[in-house]
């Protein structure tokens, strides 16, 4: 019989051990070889998150005695050409790298379970919600016979509302999730007063014409020890959380941050 | 010394064991009381649910002989005036709601733990989306010495997103996360292409000026036995989950759904 392959993309939530679900330990206990992705130096934390929380669900996990599940570490391509100011050619290298990245999957499932089984990659976060694995799995799914599912899993965006305590949404009113770029390019909706901003990698809160209008909710490092919030009215928390973000940069070599903007004077309860 | 109350607005999931995450099983473990709503006849299977988790993380349990966290009921008032078309005086009406909540939280606290101690209430999804939990906890906070905390679940949406195995958002492009009265009054943002909509309780999709452009995924009693997806472009999919729903509605004497509208050729991979 030929080799068949499953797939779980596992929501881990932020890193911590609290935020998986008990699904996603069930699905992490079923791999035979979990795909870790290796983004290099400055992001060596995350990968040492999700090696902390293989061994936490999986304590046969034994990398030198190689007990447990087999680790597949791949290196995560670079994303050429993404900087392009201009959206089509900033989507063609988007879906080059998820190629790339398809490419580095496919040949880790052939070469680390050859005979076919379970795999599994621990995704943070959520995999709907801006992340890239449902995509990538997808292009795996035409090279090779794989089943792949999806495990939800706490998103940066609940783990800064719970961390702040501040609902999302404003009453009967929607709030719509999207990214630095998008919000750099579109400006937000008339009729839409709550922005959740995630992967902006900068400060595209400043690009509002009116920051007056505005205030904002930020946490940097949500979940790991380094753990940094703050909000309060744009004009005076926006400079402050500039300066604060290229200190913790500084600090730490890389920075992953999230937040959210709520024009001011709707009524939150 | 006088009494002092926490709260824990506990994130559950859909209902199922598997969605809880260790956090808000530790937050379960600590309680002294859950507050349970008991919203009448027609979703008793949410109340059981609550109960069945309580169980699962609490074997200490005891209803009867009265061991572990002791359960208080309350009668969820009836959200008078919520049907008003006119914003202002829906807003009012939810508010009011929200007043005679936290009223029976309060009484039950004071009823339940006299000397204080630690509460809790299991939210169903994510206690920070189109929840009114916190609204709730600060109103009380006013009337009692209270600390509250937010624990993040899964939401509907994220488990609808897992059980299709589609992303929320297109690439690089937002979702807008809103309800079902919000897009009857406001239609569609032309910027977004993606739509999520929690709460409608109807099929708001049908007000949408031009089905042909949209693609649906729906689901119904998510993560429950009688959970019933369905997808396809929406001038089809359309009037079939209209007809689904309204049968199931009969079934099962209640309907909880929720559903994600994409634009059609948005470029989704």
């Amino acid at each position: 019989m030929s080799p068949r392959w499953r797939l779980s993309l596992i929501g881990m939530g932020m890193g911590s051990p609290a935020h998986l679900t008990l699904q996603g330990e069930q699905a992490l206990r079923r791999v035979d070889l979990l795909l870790l992705p290796d983004k290099g130096e400055d992001k060596a934390e995350l990968a040492a998150a999700r090696l902390r929380l293989l061994q936490t669900v999986r304590p046969d996990f034994d990398a030198e005695a190689g007990g447990g599940p087999r680790v597949a570490r791949y290196a995560v391509p670079s994303r050429e050409g993404a900087d392009a100011a201009d959206t089509p050619r900033y989507l063609d290298a988007v879906r080059r790298w998820h190629d790339a990245l398809a490419r580095a999957w496919t040949q880790a499932l052939r070469e680390h379970l050859p005979q076919g089984g379970q795999a599994g990659v621990l995704i943070w976060g959520d995999p709907a919600l801006f992340d890239s694995s449902m995509r990538i799995a997808q292009r795996v799914a035409r090279e090779l016979p794989l089943e792949w599912e999806v495990v939800p899993g706490i998103s940066a965006l609940q783990a800064l509302a719970a961390a702040h305590a501040v609902p999302l949404n404003e009453l009967a009113s929607p709030v719509l999730i999207t990214s630095g770029r998008w919000l750099r390019q579109h400006g937000c909706p008339a009729d839409v007063p709550a922005l959740a901003v995630m992967l902006d990698g900068g400060t595209a809160f400043e690009a509002l014409p009116d920051p007056y209008a505005w205030h904002i909710w930020w946490g940097a490092y949500l979940g790991l020890p380094q753990q940094t919030l703050d909000s309060g009215p744009l004009p005076q928390a926006g400079p402050r959380i500039a300066r604060a973000r290229a200190a913790l940069r500084q600090a730490h070599g890389w920075m992953l941050d999230i937040y959210l903007l709520k024009r001011r004077g709707a009524d939150d309860c």
